[in-house]
Protein backbone atom coordinates (compact mmCIF):
# COMPACT_ATOMS: atom_id res chain seq x y z
CA UNK A 1 0.00 0.00 0.00
CA UNK A 2 1.29 3.37 -0.94
CA UNK A 3 1.20 6.29 1.59
CA UNK A 4 -1.13 7.56 -0.45
CA UNK A 5 -3.26 4.80 0.22
CA UNK A 6 -2.93 4.87 3.90
CA UNK A 7 -4.20 8.37 4.00
CA UNK A 8 -7.57 7.45 2.09
CA UNK A 9 -8.04 4.81 4.12
CA UNK A 10 -7.71 6.65 7.33
CA UNK A 11 -9.94 9.42 5.76
CA UNK A 12 -6.81 11.74 5.88
CA UNK A 13 -6.86 14.47 2.95
CA UNK A 14 -3.84 16.67 2.58
CA UNK A 15 -4.05 20.39 3.00
CA UNK A 16 -2.07 22.85 0.79
CA UNK A 17 0.51 24.27 2.93
CA UNK A 18 -0.32 27.63 4.18
CA UNK A 19 1.56 31.09 4.08
CA UNK A 20 4.24 30.95 6.85
CA UNK A 21 2.89 33.25 9.37
CA UNK A 22 5.96 35.33 9.50
CA UNK A 23 9.55 35.74 7.85
CA UNK A 24 10.43 31.64 7.51
CA UNK A 25 9.83 28.81 4.58
CA UNK A 26 8.15 25.90 5.72
CA UNK A 27 10.46 23.71 4.49
CA UNK A 28 14.37 23.86 3.50
CA UNK A 29 15.99 20.99 1.96
CA UNK A 30 19.80 20.04 2.55
CA UNK A 31 20.80 16.69 0.60
CA UNK A 32 19.01 14.06 1.57
CA UNK A 33 17.54 15.53 4.72
CA UNK A 34 13.83 18.13 4.66
CA UNK A 35 14.16 20.39 7.39
CA UNK A 36 10.39 21.15 8.42
CA UNK A 37 9.48 24.53 10.36
CA UNK A 38 7.94 24.29 13.58
CA UNK A 39 3.80 23.62 12.78
CA UNK A 40 1.33 24.95 15.34
CA UNK A 41 -1.70 22.65 15.92
CA UNK A 42 -5.11 23.95 14.63
CA UNK A 43 -8.58 23.75 15.23
CA UNK A 44 -10.74 24.82 12.44
CA UNK A 45 -8.25 27.05 10.45
CA UNK A 46 -7.26 29.01 13.62
CA UNK A 47 -4.34 28.40 16.06
CA UNK A 48 -5.49 25.27 18.76
CA UNK A 49 -5.02 27.60 22.05
CA UNK A 50 -4.37 26.33 25.78
CA UNK A 51 -1.84 25.23 28.32
CA UNK A 52 -1.52 21.29 28.83
CA UNK A 53 -1.99 20.74 32.32
CA UNK A 54 -4.58 23.69 32.61
CA UNK A 55 -7.15 24.31 30.01
CA UNK A 56 -6.83 20.98 28.13
CA UNK A 57 -6.05 17.65 28.80
CA UNK A 58 -3.63 15.07 27.55
CA UNK A 59 -6.25 13.80 25.26
CA UNK A 60 -6.77 16.85 23.42
CA UNK A 61 -3.14 16.99 23.50
CA UNK A 62 -2.54 13.89 21.75
CA UNK A 63 -5.00 15.22 19.28
CA UNK A 64 -3.82 18.46 18.56
CA UNK A 65 -0.26 16.78 17.93
CA UNK A 66 -2.13 14.17 15.43
CA UNK A 67 -3.11 17.03 13.62
CA UNK A 68 0.16 18.71 12.95
CA UNK A 69 1.45 15.17 11.70
CA UNK A 70 -1.43 15.47 9.54
CA UNK A 71 0.66 19.32 8.31
CA UNK A 72 3.75 18.59 8.16
CA UNK A 73 2.71 15.46 5.72
CA UNK A 74 1.07 18.34 3.73
CA UNK A 75 4.55 20.49 4.01
CA UNK A 76 6.43 16.44 3.00
CA UNK A 77 4.23 15.78 0.07
CA UNK A 78 5.11 19.49 -1.17
CA UNK A 79 8.91 19.14 -0.65
CA UNK A 80 8.75 16.03 -1.88
CA UNK A 81 5.91 15.91 -4.70
CA UNK A 82 5.56 12.05 -3.69
CA UNK A 83 5.65 11.36 -0.37
CA UNK A 84 6.85 7.71 -1.58
CA UNK A 85 9.68 9.39 -1.94
CA UNK A 86 10.39 9.57 2.02
CA UNK A 87 13.15 7.37 2.97
CA UNK A 88 12.75 8.23 6.96
CA UNK A 89 10.97 10.36 9.18
CA UNK A 90 13.73 10.83 11.18
CA UNK A 91 13.42 13.53 14.23
CA UNK A 92 10.55 15.07 15.90
CA UNK A 93 10.88 18.01 18.37
CA UNK A 94 7.54 18.02 19.94
CA UNK A 95 7.04 20.86 22.07
CA UNK A 96 4.17 21.30 24.51
CA UNK A 97 2.57 24.60 25.73
CA UNK A 98 2.54 22.81 29.49
CA UNK A 99 1.80 24.23 33.16
CA UNK A 100 5.02 24.07 35.76
CA UNK A 101 2.84 20.32 36.73
CA UNK A 102 2.60 18.87 33.24
CA UNK A 103 4.37 15.86 32.71
CA UNK A 104 3.13 14.07 29.83
CA UNK A 105 4.35 15.70 27.26
CA UNK A 106 5.64 12.23 25.85
CA UNK A 107 1.60 11.36 25.88
CA UNK A 108 1.04 14.41 23.68
CA UNK A 109 3.97 13.41 21.34
CA UNK A 110 2.43 9.98 20.77
CA UNK A 111 -0.46 11.78 18.92
CA UNK A 112 2.03 12.64 16.13
CA UNK A 113 4.43 9.51 16.26
CA UNK A 114 1.23 6.98 16.46
CA UNK A 115 0.37 8.65 12.98
CA UNK A 116 3.82 8.66 11.81
CA UNK A 117 4.15 4.87 11.93
CA UNK A 118 0.61 4.12 10.53
CA UNK A 119 1.07 6.09 7.52
CA UNK A 120 4.90 5.66 6.61
CA UNK A 121 5.51 2.10 8.63
CA UNK A 122 8.82 0.93 9.68
CA UNK A 123 10.42 4.28 7.77
CA UNK A 124 7.46 6.10 10.30
CA UNK A 125 9.74 5.37 13.52
CA UNK A 126 11.76 8.34 14.38
CA UNK A 127 14.12 9.78 17.06
CA UNK A 128 12.15 12.14 19.27
CA UNK A 129 12.52 14.46 21.98
CA UNK A 130 9.50 16.05 23.71
CA UNK A 131 9.22 18.45 26.28
CA UNK A 132 6.74 21.16 28.10
CA UNK A 133 7.78 25.22 27.41
CA UNK A 134 6.45 28.15 28.55
CA UNK A 135 4.56 29.41 25.38
CA UNK A 136 3.66 28.65 21.37
CA UNK A 137 3.30 31.56 18.85
CA UNK A 138 -0.48 32.48 19.01
CA UNK A 139 -0.79 30.28 22.78
CA UNK A 140 -0.88 27.07 20.31
CA UNK A 141 -0.79 24.28 22.64
CA UNK A 142 1.49 22.26 20.57
CA UNK A 143 4.27 22.70 18.18
CA UNK A 144 6.46 19.94 16.15
CA UNK A 145 9.44 20.48 14.49
CA UNK A 146 10.56 17.69 11.95
CA UNK A 147 13.57 16.63 10.20
CA UNK A 148 12.64 13.76 7.48
CA UNK A 149 15.19 12.27 4.73
CA UNK A 150 14.21 11.34 0.99
CA UNK A 151 15.59 10.04 -1.60
CA UNK B 1 26.34 42.08 -4.71
CA UNK B 2 28.48 40.09 -1.95
CA UNK B 3 27.75 39.05 1.44
CA UNK B 4 29.93 41.16 3.14
CA UNK B 5 29.11 44.55 0.57
CA UNK B 6 25.26 43.51 1.79
CA UNK B 7 27.09 44.05 5.59
CA UNK B 8 28.30 47.04 4.67
CA UNK B 9 25.87 49.08 3.30
CA UNK B 10 23.76 48.06 5.97
CA UNK B 11 26.46 49.16 8.57
CA UNK B 12 27.01 46.02 10.38
CA UNK B 13 30.72 44.67 11.82
CA UNK B 14 31.10 41.14 12.51
CA UNK B 15 33.00 40.72 16.19
CA UNK B 16 35.73 38.47 16.45
CA UNK B 17 33.90 34.90 17.89
CA UNK B 18 34.12 35.00 21.92
CA UNK B 19 35.24 32.16 23.77
CA UNK B 20 32.11 29.99 24.46
CA UNK B 21 30.70 30.66 27.88
CA UNK B 22 31.22 26.69 28.73
CA UNK B 23 32.34 23.66 27.84
CA UNK B 24 31.12 24.30 23.74
CA UNK B 25 32.24 24.83 20.61
CA UNK B 26 30.77 27.59 18.84
CA UNK B 27 30.40 25.45 15.59
CA UNK B 28 30.96 21.88 14.72
CA UNK B 29 30.58 21.20 10.45
CA UNK B 30 29.61 17.57 9.41
CA UNK B 31 29.87 17.06 5.64
CA UNK B 32 28.28 19.97 3.98
CA UNK B 33 26.25 20.77 7.56
CA UNK B 34 27.45 23.89 10.03
CA UNK B 35 25.68 23.17 13.55
CA UNK B 36 26.13 27.06 15.20
CA UNK B 37 25.65 27.03 18.81
CA UNK B 38 22.74 29.12 20.66
CA UNK B 39 24.33 32.23 20.97
CA UNK B 40 22.15 34.91 23.47
CA UNK B 41 21.52 38.28 22.71
CA UNK B 42 23.94 40.88 23.90
CA UNK B 43 23.72 44.87 24.98
CA UNK B 44 27.34 46.47 25.30
CA UNK B 45 29.30 43.12 25.61
CA UNK B 46 27.01 41.63 28.32
CA UNK B 47 23.69 39.15 28.39
CA UNK B 48 20.78 41.39 27.17
CA UNK B 49 18.61 40.02 30.08
CA UNK B 50 14.72 40.30 31.07
CA UNK B 51 11.88 38.32 29.80
CA UNK B 52 9.57 39.10 26.68
CA UNK B 53 5.75 39.87 28.01
CA UNK B 54 6.97 40.69 31.62
CA UNK B 55 10.35 43.72 31.34
CA UNK B 56 11.08 43.45 27.28
CA UNK B 57 8.36 44.39 24.48
CA UNK B 58 7.85 42.58 21.15
CA UNK B 59 10.08 44.97 19.35
CA UNK B 60 13.26 45.24 21.85
CA UNK B 61 13.17 41.26 21.70
CA UNK B 62 13.39 41.67 17.66
CA UNK B 63 16.32 43.81 18.04
CA UNK B 64 17.92 41.35 20.58
CA UNK B 65 16.95 38.70 17.61
CA UNK B 66 18.60 40.67 15.24
CA UNK B 67 21.59 41.31 17.56
CA UNK B 68 21.74 37.64 17.87
CA UNK B 69 21.74 37.05 13.98
CA UNK B 70 24.98 39.57 13.72
CA UNK B 71 26.32 37.24 16.20
CA UNK B 72 25.74 33.71 14.18
CA UNK B 73 26.97 35.46 11.04
CA UNK B 74 30.28 35.99 12.60
CA UNK B 75 30.37 32.88 13.61
CA UNK B 76 29.80 31.42 10.24
CA UNK B 77 32.45 33.72 8.87
CA UNK B 78 34.82 31.67 11.09
CA UNK B 79 33.11 28.29 10.24
CA UNK B 80 33.62 29.20 6.15
CA UNK B 81 36.58 31.95 5.73
CA UNK B 82 34.27 33.50 3.52
CA UNK B 83 30.25 33.72 4.13
CA UNK B 84 29.84 33.66 -0.06
CA UNK B 85 30.57 29.87 0.48
CA UNK B 86 27.18 29.25 2.48
CA UNK B 87 24.93 27.84 0.54
CA UNK B 88 22.16 28.04 2.39
CA UNK B 89 20.71 29.15 6.05
CA UNK B 90 19.14 26.08 6.17
CA UNK B 91 17.35 26.24 9.80
CA UNK B 92 16.47 28.43 12.99
CA UNK B 93 15.47 27.70 16.76
CA UNK B 94 14.74 30.85 17.97
CA UNK B 95 14.22 30.38 22.10
CA UNK B 96 12.59 33.63 23.37
CA UNK B 97 12.49 33.99 27.80
CA UNK B 98 8.92 34.12 28.36
CA UNK B 99 6.45 35.05 30.73
CA UNK B 100 3.81 32.08 30.35
CA UNK B 101 1.37 34.90 28.87
CA UNK B 102 3.50 35.80 25.71
CA UNK B 103 2.62 34.74 22.45
CA UNK B 104 4.29 36.87 19.77
CA UNK B 105 7.81 34.34 19.50
CA UNK B 106 7.60 34.54 15.72
CA UNK B 107 7.52 38.28 16.23
CA UNK B 108 10.35 38.18 18.41
CA UNK B 109 12.32 35.91 15.95
CA UNK B 110 11.59 38.22 12.52
CA UNK B 111 14.63 40.23 13.88
CA UNK B 112 16.87 37.39 12.96
CA UNK B 113 15.14 35.70 10.09
CA UNK B 114 15.08 39.40 8.17
CA UNK B 115 18.50 40.13 8.92
CA UNK B 116 19.50 36.85 7.26
CA UNK B 117 17.11 37.37 4.49
CA UNK B 118 18.66 40.88 3.85
CA UNK B 119 21.97 40.04 4.05
CA UNK B 120 22.41 36.82 1.91
CA UNK B 121 18.99 36.44 -0.59
CA UNK B 122 17.10 33.83 -1.36
CA UNK B 123 19.58 31.59 0.45
CA UNK B 124 19.22 33.22 3.39
CA UNK B 125 14.90 32.09 3.72
CA UNK B 126 14.95 29.24 6.30
CA UNK B 127 12.92 26.86 7.89
CA UNK B 128 12.38 27.85 11.88
CA UNK B 129 10.94 26.75 14.99
CA UNK B 130 10.53 29.79 17.58
CA UNK B 131 8.70 29.40 21.13
CA UNK B 132 8.92 30.19 24.72
CA UNK B 133 11.21 29.01 26.91
CA UNK B 134 11.45 29.25 31.09
CA UNK B 135 14.72 30.50 31.33
CA UNK B 136 17.77 31.28 29.51
CA UNK B 137 21.80 30.59 30.52
CA UNK B 138 22.87 34.23 32.17
CA UNK B 139 18.95 35.45 32.13
CA UNK B 140 19.25 36.47 28.76
CA UNK B 141 15.76 37.34 26.17
CA UNK B 142 16.90 35.42 23.58
CA UNK B 143 18.66 32.62 22.40
CA UNK B 144 18.86 31.24 18.50
CA UNK B 145 20.77 28.17 17.19
CA UNK B 146 21.14 27.42 13.45
CA UNK B 147 22.14 24.75 11.00
CA UNK B 148 23.37 26.41 7.72
CA UNK B 149 24.58 24.25 4.99
CA UNK B 150 28.06 25.37 3.00
CA UNK B 151 30.01 24.86 0.10
CA UNK C 1 43.63 4.80 24.26
CA UNK C 2 40.05 3.51 23.03
CA UNK C 3 36.64 5.22 24.04
CA UNK C 4 36.23 1.88 26.10
CA UNK C 5 39.60 1.92 27.77
CA UNK C 6 38.60 5.42 28.84
CA UNK C 7 35.40 4.51 30.20
CA UNK C 8 36.82 1.52 32.03
CA UNK C 9 39.71 3.98 33.78
CA UNK C 10 36.25 6.39 34.54
CA UNK C 11 34.43 3.30 35.84
CA UNK C 12 31.90 3.76 33.72
CA UNK C 13 29.21 0.73 32.51
CA UNK C 14 27.52 1.10 29.63
CA UNK C 15 23.77 -0.06 30.21
CA UNK C 16 21.56 -1.76 27.35
CA UNK C 17 19.10 0.57 25.96
CA UNK C 18 16.19 0.41 27.80
CA UNK C 19 12.87 0.23 25.57
CA UNK C 20 11.61 3.85 24.42
CA UNK C 21 8.45 5.31 27.25
CA UNK C 22 6.50 6.25 24.51
CA UNK C 23 6.46 5.82 20.29
CA UNK C 24 9.34 6.68 19.59
CA UNK C 25 12.73 4.87 18.65
CA UNK C 26 16.51 5.70 20.62
CA UNK C 27 18.13 6.80 17.55
CA UNK C 28 18.13 7.08 13.97
CA UNK C 29 20.80 6.89 11.38
CA UNK C 30 20.75 8.85 8.04
CA UNK C 31 23.70 9.11 5.75
CA UNK C 32 27.10 9.66 8.80
CA UNK C 33 24.65 11.44 11.13
CA UNK C 34 22.95 9.69 14.28
CA UNK C 35 20.12 11.38 15.55
CA UNK C 36 19.46 10.47 19.21
CA UNK C 37 16.31 10.83 20.72
CA UNK C 38 15.65 12.84 23.80
CA UNK C 39 16.90 10.80 27.39
CA UNK C 40 15.84 11.82 30.89
CA UNK C 41 18.31 12.14 34.14
CA UNK C 42 17.34 8.49 35.80
CA UNK C 43 18.50 8.19 39.39
CA UNK C 44 18.05 4.16 40.37
CA UNK C 45 16.65 3.10 37.66
CA UNK C 46 13.55 5.84 38.51
CA UNK C 47 13.41 9.46 36.67
CA UNK C 48 15.50 11.93 37.99
CA UNK C 49 12.50 14.58 39.46
CA UNK C 50 12.53 18.17 40.29
CA UNK C 51 13.43 21.51 38.93
CA UNK C 52 16.44 23.79 39.08
CA UNK C 53 15.86 26.86 41.07
CA UNK C 54 13.68 24.93 42.94
CA UNK C 55 14.42 21.25 44.55
CA UNK C 56 17.42 20.54 42.95
CA UNK C 57 20.94 22.83 42.80
CA UNK C 58 23.14 23.98 39.84
CA UNK C 59 25.83 20.59 41.08
CA UNK C 60 22.90 18.18 41.25
CA UNK C 61 21.62 19.20 37.44
CA UNK C 62 25.10 18.65 36.36
CA UNK C 63 25.33 15.51 38.25
CA UNK C 64 22.11 14.40 36.03
CA UNK C 65 23.43 15.78 32.72
CA UNK C 66 26.58 13.38 33.48
CA UNK C 67 24.20 10.36 34.06
CA UNK C 68 22.30 11.56 30.43
CA UNK C 69 25.52 11.50 28.98
CA UNK C 70 26.50 7.75 29.97
CA UNK C 71 22.92 6.33 28.73
CA UNK C 72 23.54 8.74 25.20
CA UNK C 73 26.90 6.74 25.35
CA UNK C 74 25.29 3.30 25.55
CA UNK C 75 22.68 4.70 22.62
CA UNK C 76 25.75 5.58 20.27
CA UNK C 77 27.51 2.35 21.41
CA UNK C 78 24.13 0.60 20.28
CA UNK C 79 23.88 2.26 17.22
CA UNK C 80 27.62 1.39 16.09
CA UNK C 81 28.92 -1.64 17.41
CA UNK C 82 31.83 0.44 18.31
CA UNK C 83 31.84 3.63 19.52
CA UNK C 84 35.36 3.78 18.01
CA UNK C 85 33.52 4.85 14.68
CA UNK C 86 32.14 7.74 16.27
CA UNK C 87 33.94 10.77 14.04
CA UNK C 88 32.18 13.61 16.42
CA UNK C 89 29.95 14.08 18.83
CA UNK C 90 28.02 17.27 17.11
CA UNK C 91 25.31 18.90 19.10
CA UNK C 92 24.00 18.60 22.19
CA UNK C 93 20.45 20.20 23.05
CA UNK C 94 20.09 20.54 26.88
CA UNK C 95 16.96 20.70 28.30
CA UNK C 96 16.93 21.77 32.49
CA UNK C 97 13.51 21.59 34.13
CA UNK C 98 14.01 25.25 34.84
CA UNK C 99 12.06 27.85 38.16
CA UNK C 100 11.50 31.35 36.00
CA UNK C 101 14.58 32.51 37.91
CA UNK C 102 16.98 30.21 37.11
CA UNK C 103 20.00 30.83 34.64
CA UNK C 104 22.68 28.66 35.36
CA UNK C 105 21.58 25.75 32.45
CA UNK C 106 24.78 25.92 30.87
CA UNK C 107 26.40 25.13 34.12
CA UNK C 108 24.44 22.30 34.05
CA UNK C 109 25.02 21.16 30.63
CA UNK C 110 28.54 21.18 31.23
CA UNK C 111 27.92 18.01 33.34
CA UNK C 112 27.41 15.86 29.85
CA UNK C 113 29.39 17.76 27.72
CA UNK C 114 32.74 17.65 29.81
CA UNK C 115 32.17 13.73 29.79
CA UNK C 116 32.36 13.65 26.24
CA UNK C 117 35.21 15.76 25.95
CA UNK C 118 36.85 13.21 28.93
CA UNK C 119 35.69 10.04 27.15
CA UNK C 120 36.08 10.87 23.57
CA UNK C 121 38.70 13.94 23.21
CA UNK C 122 39.11 16.35 20.76
CA UNK C 123 35.88 14.62 18.93
CA UNK C 124 34.14 15.08 21.82
CA UNK C 125 34.12 18.84 21.52
CA UNK C 126 30.50 19.76 20.17
CA UNK C 127 28.60 22.70 19.90
CA UNK C 128 25.43 22.93 22.23
CA UNK C 129 21.67 24.63 23.09
CA UNK C 130 21.17 24.98 26.71
CA UNK C 131 18.11 26.85 27.73
CA UNK C 132 15.44 26.38 30.56
CA UNK C 133 12.15 25.05 30.01
CA UNK C 134 8.33 24.37 31.73
CA UNK C 135 8.54 20.55 32.58
CA UNK C 136 10.17 17.12 31.01
CA UNK C 137 8.46 14.42 30.96
CA UNK C 138 7.84 12.15 34.35
CA UNK C 139 9.05 15.41 36.21
CA UNK C 140 12.48 15.09 34.76
CA UNK C 141 15.30 17.44 35.95
CA UNK C 142 17.18 17.36 32.51
CA UNK C 143 16.61 15.40 29.60
CA UNK C 144 19.38 15.66 26.64
CA UNK C 145 18.86 15.55 23.07
CA UNK C 146 22.00 14.53 20.66
CA UNK C 147 23.62 14.33 17.19
CA UNK C 148 26.54 12.39 15.83
CA UNK C 149 28.72 11.93 13.50
CA UNK C 150 29.91 8.66 12.47
CA UNK C 151 32.45 6.55 9.78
Amino acid sequence: MSVYDKLRALGIVLAPVPPPAAAFLPFVRSGNLIFVSGNIAKKEGKPWTGKLGAELTTAEGKEAARDIAIQLMGTLHEATGDLNKISRIAKLMVLVNSAPTFTEQHLVANGASELFIEVFGEIGRHARSAFGIAQIPFGACVEIELIAESM
